[in-house]
């Protein structure tokens, strides 16, 4: 039986007291959603249905290169974060599954799968880490990992990764996530093609000993820690990997990972006509790979993401089924707050994107009729469908209103009285 | 009487249709926002009350160096342009008044004014234009107009300025906008400081002869059509000119012209804070300024804008009136039903910022509550409050779906056959 | 025997005024280089035997959306444009050749062949027109070309470019070049998938009529004439149209086409390792595609560009010969005179990009030592190569001052007399 | 007499090795300036009587908010900063102040005056941190600090800076240098105009303590650490910060911390003309604030920006006298390569500067010859002005070839030997 962070008693008392509210504007929405030939109870249960996965360092207070500042009960290694990650999944019932970071997740693999067990939490992708070194580690990857000039630092960052797949194998994990830091702060630092030559190289050895039934997903990103070069700075450097290494090679895109007004959506659409979409990381951003909350900053963004992933599923394309894992840093909220609003604001972003009117918008499409193609999708956008994500929450058992209900559970103080408070960081690093 | 173009039992044909649904949906909102303890009829009554002025440019197709593509019945003159704001007006109800650009909508001044008053129409905002060269023009103004390095050219540019005020103040205008294209290609082309003291100089002519009633709005963009340097670049330099100036000068913020990644909302804020909002070029954009529809490609971000004006009013800052115009190339679109949909879009982020719980807002900002803030926003910008928008198009004689209505009415068709097409613009700039 | 525009009398006589000015200044570097173990005279060498191809566009004056300011002189029509292409070409000898742009240089073939042969100038890649419609065209562009969702309008766009294609034959073309200005301004009004595959099935049909030894160029753009998507929007999609096409078909890299802070020289150094590197379209920006001069703004990234070139050919990269071609738009200059100075910045980042220490380069890179690999491409960079390139023009009969000597030889003045003024162009569109 | 921690003999030495060549590339480049009418002499004095300070926290190994990778010798004071400063005076003579931060560089204010005295040393303007906690202290900055919303956090921040003052009277520095992380990472998570007004506040109770013979620079930043809003954003606010505070309050501004695009060098040439430029923060930066080396990037920009600062000087600006400081971060070079490195590439781009030949650009300007502007600025810029700063650093008791003769020292061995080598920074920030 699983074990509950949140007493059932509690959530049922918070969202007896919306009860009323909901009914009301789950039945308004619903005759309005019958008007344009939706029926409500569908939609809730493909919401139902739709699951996100949360990074294990997404439970943990962020930071920037100039400071962090943590907060109250901070998680003291994996197993306090699977019990955050668990309060989460309770209160939303949308984020079922775990992603784990090694070296910081690594702990017995037996007793980890336990603990899912007991809280109900499954394990998603496993992240490697190649872009900072681990206390007590051989090579350093100053100037690189799996691309590095120096072939031992190479190995030495392809053993972890397989590694990573060993843990993964054992927790149930069916897919790899490679990101790394390699490329240059200076012109003719690295020479692009030997070094992209060595990554290739490298991904290779790591993806011959990927299991069959297992995804390998490599990740781009335009810049940062690199300031000049990136070696996996866009889609087309990530395509010509996942179309390299083989058919169980997928991009993964990052929605903050690239260059200023980037249409995302139509890299996203790309992808998935050549069959390398693999999946996402979720968040949102206004300057560079800022890892807000997703649906933050540019939520018609997010829901564009969203309409390409239904359209895909709508047109019936083969083999389609994108990873959705949360990847943001929380330096100024409760991290369990803002993993619990980003779950909720990715489930509205689906949910608003199944409302699209297809049959209509393909005749506008045809027609080149640009204002009324534009007005179909701004009208499903703009359906306040709260209403379809709490009924969806509610009965699965979850909370109507999750944040409210988090602080009435007095969780973070909790924790917070039993986890030491951590040293202020301070990196001094301008 | 007021002609009008739309015959008004048509409109009100069509908003029977739709009565029924308008009534339910309004109904619901209702019910929904006394729950958050406003008053759907007052919020009603403040969007009813808000308008936008429409640019007599707008009406026409746009285009780009590459090409313009004219639909059918495009305008021939500013009396055909009046006609089109008028049905414009007519459906949404929200835009009363017309900005016109000279030279293009010279003509005489009684007749303007009759074609106004005829169609109820008054005059918004005059625009010069110095950007290009107007046939027979003695001084070109290839490098520059108010800011050029000769005397002549600068005195002509300050003398068509005045020219616009003399025609403004016949049809009832109280405002001059002057954006300038006066800029550089080339590092070195200008000299910033002797090119920065000529405008302020030549802007300092046309402000001396400013009626005493009327307010001179200067406009900042960051690039196009001059690549390299532009005069007025940014809010910091149209800052400094509305300062130097008088009280009489205020900036005006075209949503399209800041560099990316500019958090805009910001500058409005602090624009009203140094009492120098002038008012608002609305449009939007995903690159530079690409003049799109309002609230087309980040809704949120218009919502924000209006979240600042909103906010100013509700602290009550003082001598805070800002103009609201329209400014936009409709390039695959009839303009007319661009028109339409902006000043429902703009008006739509109005109605959303009434919303906000500005109260608890405060309480969150107080407290570094940065989630409950957010959510606060949020909250009132996924409302969906397209019945108050429709009824208040309703109750004042507009049309509850005016795009669909518009198509009914064969508008377009009619004009089409009176006026000639043009021939395909090929601009063969490459 | 071939037509000289500029009398070569008088090129000498310019030349000898700057004679022992070059001589002393070519000797000191001479000198400095041997010391580099560098023998200037097989640079100079390397440098006479680069070539870069005017665009036949590029001599009339450019334009924005808000204006177009024409000069003295224009040429009006090709024949007019291949005599300010031969003055180019004669006093830089860097640009003996010419790209024609269909329908506009559309013409005899054969008095084409004959007034090249005449001026000394052969034809470089044909390119063709679909982003605006010609007078009397049967189906409009303005909602797409190769990729429109109308059969007829696909099939005309293709017909057009098979004429190129017929044209280029003729004259000794050997690539076609494909740029459209296909997409869309609002989310929703392409649907991103279907108008690829319409596209890629269009290509596929000129492809198929390709002689065996042509090349076909695609040529990616982010943005402009749409504004929220383009169908060829990077260098990825560039590169699946490439790879989906066959070995004929190469991506083009125009260096303005591209987001924000993107490292454009890595794209250049991922298509020379995936075969599809085809050639440039060169120009400098500071926003979007701005068209200004090469080397005026960025003339390091123009160097690091050149970097990528010479090292390919330095590691001997199988089938390795890029087309370079200028496309600029010149605003406020007069055209002959950029396209002389932007040929000489070509090909002084390519002077530059021969000195770089290889060796020295590829020892820091295997060593990770950063800052001796910045200093080593700065090195060659900052060397002032003025001397060589100077020497290889002076060597080939060209100016060693090409725009001095343009000016005193009064050809503007004289074909301003021979050419009629056209009118002042105002678009009126903003 | 002034500790030196390189031999003078050792510098000798290898300065002697390269004697002969500079003395002919010294030769030759004075040949050349003289047939433009430049004296390289004046030139190379003007150089050598330009400094720029370095900022103690530069010679550490930087990081990021990924990892931190330290190199051998890493100093573990601001003693051992101190020392490593001095190493880059002696090579380059070009730095003979140092920039200290607070509370890193906190110490007894008499040793460190002495200290710096033995080094012949001296202190540029004093930097506060609040943008970070210090350990032990009462209030947190996490959601602000001059501009929090907490009284006492506010008094907290302003003490501090008061107590940067107090340290830098005592060791003879002049100016007070304040940079704040304050900002929002959502929108609504604070108030715009209040957040700003008690900004002023705060640096109003700052500015009261001055003394009459210092100056505060305050430095603006669009983004990070702050993602959504930031208080001090661009030069727009902080011009306004400057003109509210008073007379010895001034604008620095940081090189990276502009919107992409930015034409920085028009924003110096507004802060000169309206009286509030106060200094630089040098560096270089493709994405964002990425702290590369000066010149590193884009050495036109910097150059641009240095031509401003000469025409200013030339056009002799009352008053006009910017302070020049290295903000840098170090991750993958030796931190004092890179300052020895940066020092040459500032003065480079003044020296360049110096050589534009500013009456024959006036006449450009005057007479829109923008080609000829360009190229005016071009020839100044591609002058390899490297003999003259060999020959000013010669001169003054530096090394001919700074980086190379700091290898040859064997410094960082040393230094590396004596100081302790810190574990493997991770911060596991994702």
């Amino acid at each position: 039986m699983t074990e509950l962070k949140i007493a059932a008693d509690l959530i049922a008392a918070e969202n007896d007291k919306r009860a009323a509210a909901l009914k009301s504007d789950y039945a308004a929405l619903g005759e309005n959603l019958s008007r344009r030939e939706i029926d409500i109870d569908a939609i809730t249960r493909q919401v139902a249905d739709f699951f996100v996965a949360v990074p294990s360092w997404g439970v943990g207070t962020g930071g920037t290169r100039f400071a962090r500042f943590p907060g109250l009960g901070e998680p003291r290694g994996i197993f306090d974060k699977l019990d955050d990650c668990s309060v989460i999944h309770q209160l939303t019932q949308a984020t079922p599954t775990v992603s784990l970071h090694i070296p910081w997740d690594k702990a017995d693999a037996k007793e980890l799968k336990a603990k899912g067990d007991v809280l109900g939490l499954s394990f998603d992708a496993m992240n490697s880490n190649t872009f900072s070194d681990a206390p007590g580690q051989k090579h350093s990857y100053k100037y690189g990992s799996l691309s590095h000039t120096d072939a031992a630092t190479r190995s030495q960052a392809i053993e972890h990764n397989l590694e990573c797949i060993e843990i993964g194998k054992t927790i149930g994990s069916k897919a790899l996530t490679v990101w790394v830091g390699d490329g240059s702060n200076f012109p003719g630092q690295s020479h692009f093609t030997r070094t992209f030559e060595r990554y290739l190289a490298s991904m290779g050895e790591i993806y011959k000993t990927l299991p069959d039934d297992w995804r390998l997903f490599t990740e781009h990103k335009m810049y940062e820690p690199a300031f000049y070069s990136t070696v996996v700075q866009d889609w087309g450097t990530n395509y010509l990997i996942a179309k390299t290494l083989g058919p169980k090679a997928f991009c993964l895109v990052d929605l903050g990972h690239h260059a200023p007004n980037t249409n995302i959506e139509m890299i996203v659409a790309r992808l998935i006509q050549f069959g390398k979409l693999g999946g996402f990381h979720l968040n949102d951003s206004k300057y560079g790979d800022d890892d807000l909350d997703a649906g933050a900053i540019e939520p018609y963004r997010l829901f564009l993401v969203f309409n390409e992933l239904v359209d895909a599923e709508h047109r019936g394309v083969k083999g389609f089924h994108p990873a959705h894992m949360i990847d943001q840093s929380h330096n100024v909220t409760d991290p369990i707050e803002s993993l619990i609003s980003s779950a909720n604001e990715i489930r509205r972003a689906y949910a608003q994107a199944l409302l699209v009117d297809r049959a209509a918008l393909d005749g506008y499409q045809q027609d080149n009729d640009a204002l009324m193609a534009s007005e179909t999708l701004k009208r499903a956008y703009r359906t306040d469908v709260e209403p379809i994500l709490a009924e969806a929450r509610r009965r699965a058992g979850g909370a109507v209103d999750p944040i409210a209900t988090y602080r009435v559970s007095g969780y973070r103080k909790k924790v917070a009285s039993e986890r030491p408070a951590p040293a202020a960081g301070s990196g001094g690093i301008v």
